[in-house]
């Protein structure tokens, strides 16, 4: 066995020591780090970044079907946000025949004014017309400059169209009360010029998105004398949603051929029940706006008969799906609630009693909950100012009798209640038991994320 | 200089590395269970438990004068809460006028339509009255179980007090639809009355609360014809708060000599200005219930005259004050805000822009951001269904002018709005323009604690 150098080995020690020492030191750094970050990370997951809606339609934005006539583009103007396309356009051929619906809001923007004031002009439509939207900005609320930014919107679109102003409807969306710099809007009109085709509608869709998380599209096809009868339309609404005669912005074109009057009869008879029928968050929108614009450009016979109530039925079928659609995208919303008050005194009661348990904060989060708290529902009832009586209320979950004759039913069973609510569409049915008359309204759940939404939106 | 021992100090070395080594072990599982702690604490942070809300009168519950004549105990009965009193008493002594105003709500508890009724019937005031009131569950839409629930209850009381069953009123708070467990609270009567004290006014205060973070209370003294008048309340209410004609849980003693009739007039006059010109969430309740109780034992002569306008003016003091209580306990809140309307066209109008901004969840997520986004303001007045005309709206932030003449004021400073907003007490004004009509109504804002209170209040 060899002597052992003691010196040697106490050196090598120390050596050993001090590396030891500096390791221990950089870990305690990383450790630090690390708690950090791992705090950091904890934080950040109370705080979702914007995700696509889990109740968009599963398959994406739909094929729309191109109406001939009706030619889209939309580029990136730099309205207010960054890098994605804020600023669309659609060129309607000479001869289109346009209704619209809008909001009823007293502090209503500019450009909805100028739209209603242009279209209660009744110009022969043989010229054509266009609609200019841009997001990031509502142009509401803006005084003077605000209707000069919509004279010079619709202006330069219509000397860039050889159209006359008054056939230039304009849309805004977005932050209310920050003046509209127009000119980055009137600087992009050649290239959305340039850029115009039957193809684009989509483009058009995901321009118009504020706090969207998915574009809106529906379309429906019928048979027309002489030939099919196309219907698109593309809307944009998320937050701020309690349509009062209309919604957000919503845009539907067809090629069948009918006057403007008979097209906003048809239009003005279908509004409340499907754009008057949804809430997110009983706030009304300065910007409701909903244009229908026929191109003529079907080879069918112009609307009418049974081709005029199938045409009715299936327009009617893309205004729901839209609607609801802005239901699935309600700020914050992870369920889709069907309200469905049957039996009430009269229509108005119906719709009373729907729009209460639709807006109530509290039945909302307990929805998001997914806590069966019927009490709530009863609560909404009670408050809603339509009659009611206890003992003939029936409240139901789905299929599943939650109260009757003044209470709980004796068929209730809180497991399946509390199964029920785990599903992402839920119906919530209500019977007066005290007359005939129905509504339903569509509706969201109020989460966290709304409020994350909301209560820093500008910033 | 010694020679060195070599031998010695490598061993020495050793162990110290050896200790070293089992240190740096034992600060790697420490560190470990650091971050663990670390993380629980953020997370934890982000839903903070139940503490008092940062709105609550500063002093305290504060010192209530004694009412002669109107006793108080409060007991646990464990009707649904543990550890704590949930059911109080008021004896009030013969002679004792009553008043009360309720929730107009179509399905309103049993225990409000019995009160109703009792309160028509103008039983004379000889014998005496009582109040009986639990909380943990409201017995509202249970049906004839519940009416039979109330009528063992206030049955109850009557015989163990010896009064008519037409002289016991009350109440119960909590979750709607279960049934009340009415034996729970007549097994705790005798223990009720033996400890009924004219002292014990604020254990009534602390057994009413639900969501309520402090008990709530407020008093007024005023100078009769041959005495001191005192008036002394208690409330209840942090939820489902939008009272119509009433609040939640209100009870008002004074000592004042006065007859039935003129109690409930002067009440009446002064509900719509304290009660019902708040809001936490729009939602009604099924149960709001004030009473009113006057007991004659003051040596002052029966109010008249200049003590009765007097009179009047304390007892809106103190319903003003217990109404701003409750706002100021409303779910989740973190601000409390006045909102005030001039220059409306007509008093109708002035409530409606006020309910409007007060009820809006984009304007009380704003407050709850701290952004002062007046474009929401403009939103809700619009919504309102009031005459506004966008050119003669102004609307400010305190002493901040933020928007007039259509548009934002020229005064508008970012900076010093965002700073205002930073307050726990706002005033939002808004002048219409247009006539003399005002209305101010107070609210707070909408919160993420709003939500985690309420999407899981019955688990």
């Amino acid at each position: 066995m060899a002597r052992t150098d003691w010196k040697a080995e106490a050196k090598a020690l120390k050596k050993k020591l001090k590396a030891l020492k500096a390791a221990l030191a950089e870990a305690a750094t990383d450790a630090v780090e690390k708690v950090n970050e791992t705090v950091a990370v904890a934080v950040k997951a109370t705080k979702p970044a914007k995700s696509v809606s889990p109740l968009a339609p599963k398959g994406g934005f739909p094929a729309l079907p191109v109406i001939r006539g009706a030619e889209f583009a939309a580029v990136e103007a730099g309205v207010r946000y960054k890098d994605r396309r804020d600023v669309m356009l659609v060129r309607l051929a000479p001869g289109t025949s346009v209704a619209g619906v809008f909001t009823r809001s007293s502090t209503r923007a500019g450009c909805v004014r100028d739209a209603q004031n242009k279209l209660a002009m009744k110009v022969p439509a043989g010229a054509g017309a266009a609609i200019v939207v841009n997001s990031g900005n509502s142009n509401a609320f803006t005084g003077k400059v605000g209707d000069e930014a919509v004279a010079a919107v619709t202006g330069g679109v219509a000397a860039a169209l050889g159209l006359p102003a008054s056939r230039v409807f304009s849309s805004s969306t977005g932050v209310i009360g920050e003046p509209l710099p127009a000119e980055r809007i009137t600087a992009k009109i050649p290239d959305l010029v340039a850029a115009l085709s039957e193809e684009a509608i989509r483009d058009a869709a995901a321009a118009i998105m504020t706090t969207d998380t998915f574009p809106k599209g529906a379309s429906a096809t019928i048979q027309g004398e002489g030939g099919p009868i196309h219907i698109a339309g593309i809307a944009k609404g998320s937050g701020m949603i309690a349509p009062d005669m209309a919604t957000m912005l919503v845009y539907i074109f067809t090629d069948a051929k009918i006057s403007p009057v008979m097209l906003q009869r048809i239009l003005s008879r279908n509004v409340d029940d499907t754009f008057n029928s949804i809430t997110v968050d009983s706030d009304t929108s300065t910007s409701d706006t909903l244009l229908l614009c026929a191109t003529g450009t079907s080879p069918a016979v112009p609307v009418q008969g049974a081709v005029s109530r199938a045409f009715e039925k299936a327009l009617a079928g893309v205004m729901l799906d839209l609607a609801q659609q802005v239901v699935r995208d309600g700020e914050g919303a992870t369920k889709f609630v069907g309200i469905r008050v049957t039996g009430a005194a009269t229509p108005e009661d119906a719709t009373k009693v729907a729009k209460a348990i639709a807006d109530s904060p509290l039945v909302k989060t307990a929805v998001a909950g997914e806590d069966p708290n019927w009490g709530r529902i009863v609560m909404a009832v009670g408050k809603s100012g339509a009659l009611a009586e206890r003992d003939k209320l029936r409240i139901s979950l789905g299929d599943l009798v939650l109260a009757e004759k003044g209470w709980r039913s004796p068929k209730y069973d809180e497991e399946s209640a509390a199964a029920y609510m785990k599903g992402d569409e839920l119906v919530i049915s209500v019977d007066l038991g005290l007359g005939k008359a129905a509504k339903t309204v569509w509706t969201c759940d109020l989460t966290h994320r709304y409020i994350d939404i909301n209560a820093d939106y500008r910033s």
